[in-house]
């Protein structure tokens, strides 16, 4: 074998498809944006929880739907001989701690996380295996104040990150069981009716059944803006349970416009894709323009108790890609020697410093090659 | 079998030995201080990197020392059918992005890092099997401002998180090597030698070999504070190498008091212990009264090209422990109604607000019971 170090170098150097290693300036970008939103949550009582980035697989797959079982990477624990899981999901583990660890703090209980997950395998949509997730959950409140309070936050967080463009798309999810359960139809229906309004295939959910399939097929149309929504939505004849379930909806829209004016707000009433596990109302956040959902939200029952919860989750891989360009730091060269007070006095005025740690002939052509903005000369500061 | 929810939940929360959930306020607590770690790195040109959880296992393992192939979980990747592992210390991904992703950068480099390790079993000191680890990187300067600028931005760090007395213990791994390599000794000897200096054995180390063993009896000796034991060390008699290299740590100690001037330094001229790896002046940061160490650091070879490298990493389980117990954080209840701008303004003014989701008869006793230090009763603030 012939030693090829560089190349060798380079293949040690490939990582495994769908992880990467994130480079300045995209770190730092990444890590002030979680700060930020983890502030936001807590100027609002959140208060953060790290649970571990392994468990055993049967704690981490409780009350998870069915599919996470296929998504986590599984190790022996050698201390206790069993099935251990890396999280490919943290909305559950802090749903865990809230319910068991925390269940005698007083209700409601806010709490925030920020954390990476890893997932055996990527999607189309989104091939990263590894990113960090970001989110808050409020345990022990059915109140529409907590279903709104959920969704303003998210939309304010990611507003303060420099998101742009937002948009808040609010599903109900127990809105099509309240119609089908208010029809007295077969249960052999119940599968392809819903197939069918996954598809939005008016069409065929008419064709199903022509009385509730109607109705269905209205809910369907009714699918857009919020007020576009509304109107048609009050066209329609529901049945007393749907028509709760969609005023609590109106309830925490008006509550959301109240808050976030200018935040562009739709509905989709059938939709339930990936909600499957949501008891009440639910939300997508997306950016105009920019592919795949920045996060995810919605109303649940936790832990054993079935206690109401409300929480949202952020996908920073996503909302990183729904932010300008990470600019570098505006960074001030130090030549060698510089006095250690003007140096500290300098940090403390927030300059970034590069400190040079030989003497070199040209100070200005070096604070050049290392791409500082600015470099000291004598007490001046001198932009480059 | 008899269902025994709670007792099944209770069983279902345990988590792996070594593996815990961090609770409010602690969690808030490590995520600050971390966030003021980074900080200062940042103030000093340290930029951020995120290398993955995982890699593969060649990757992670490269360059290690041989204990870390013990010390990694690994996984199977489904998608290139290769072992992975799950990193147990993030050094060595940092120096591996340097050297290969950042190759071109330009020198000296100056990288920091935040993340969790996970490790296969924890030890009796620390029985943590997974913790934060942070640290600063600064790669391809040969020079005793570098070895200075690591050692002072860690101890300033760790007082700026907070930790008081610490102590910051410095050591010069090739000093002994230097001494032997200068006397024509059998080679037989250098292990039981090397042991023998390891359990601070003097009469053993001189035992060994009359000649050497004196001259490293005495070098045992002038362990201790940095005053005493230059003033030891300089009543040696030693080969050109070994002078040399005492000369560089006298350089880098008066470098690091002029910066850090209450910093306690002492000097242990034989250990080496942990620090098999490292070419050139190295450090352990402890503070008085707590168990285990701060952090390490010291200066390697990086990559396959042996770029001179010097940096430091700080484990967050014992710094958390250096630091006084974590406080609630001032909590204002905000009564179900009051109105958004008021609540607006009042997180604006630094003011962590817990809204009332539903009206309650009394709200000052609804305060309390959510643990609020304060709440607004009508303009006012209430403290509780």
């Amino acid at each position: 074998m012939t030693a090829h170090p560089a190349g060798e170098a380079g293949q040690r150097a490939l990582l495994p498809n769908g992880l990467r290693d994130v480079l300045p300036p995209e770190a730092a970008q990444e890590s002030l944006a979680i700060k930020t939103l983890l502030g936001c949550f807590g100027g609002y009582g959140y208060q953060p929880v790290k649970p571990p980035l392994v468990e055993f697989e049967a704690s981490l797959l409780e009350g998870a739907s069915p599919k996470m079982s296929t998504r986590i990477f599984r190790i022996m624990d050698p201390v206790s001989q069993r099935m251990m899981g890396v999280r490919a999901d943290m909305t559950m583990q802090v749903a865990r701690v809230a319910t068991t660890r925390l269940a005698k703090a007083p209700r409601p209980l806010r709490l925030s996380y920020a954390g990476e997950v890893l997932r055996v395998l990527g999607s189309q949509l989104s091939p990263e295996r590894q990113f960090a997730q970001v989110g808050a959950e409020l345990i022990g409140s059915a109140s529409a104040a907590a279903d709104a309070e959920v969704a303003v936050l998210a939309a304010e967080a990611l507003g303060a990150v420099g998101v742009k463009n937002l948009s808040l798309d609010l599903m109900v999810p127990p809105l099509v069981p309240a119609v089908l359960a208010a029809a007295t139809l077969d249960p052999a229906l119940f599968g392809p009716l819903r197939a069918a309004l996954d598809r939005k295939d008016a069409a065929e959910v008419t064709a199903l059944d022509g009385r509730v399939g109607e109705t269905l097929a209205r809910l369907l149309e009714a699918s857009g803006p919020v007020a576009r929504a509304f109107e048609r939505l009050s066209a329609i004849d529901l049945p007393p349970a749907a028509l709760q379930v969609l005023d609590r909806l109106r309830q925490v829209v008006e509550l959301i416009k109240a808050a976030v004016p200018g935040l562009t707000i739709t509905v989709d009433p059938v939709e339930n894709r990936g909600f499957e596990y949501h008891t009440g109302i639910s939300f997508s956040l997306f950016a105009r323009g920019i592919r795949g959902e920045l996060g995810r939200g919605g109303r649940y029952l936790a832990g054993a108790a079935q206690e109401p919860a409300t929480g949202f989750t952020l996908y920073m891989d996503t909302v990183l890609r729904a932010l300008p360009e990470a600019e570098a730091a505006r960074t001030l060269f130090l030549p060698y020697g510089t006095a250690r007070d003007a140096a500290d006095r300098l940090r403390a005025e927030g300059w970034t410093t590069l400190a040079g740690l030989e003497p070199v002939a040209d100070s200005a052509a070096e604070a050049k090659r290392l791409h500082c903005t600015h470099r000291l000369s004598g007490d001046q500061i001198v932009a480059l």
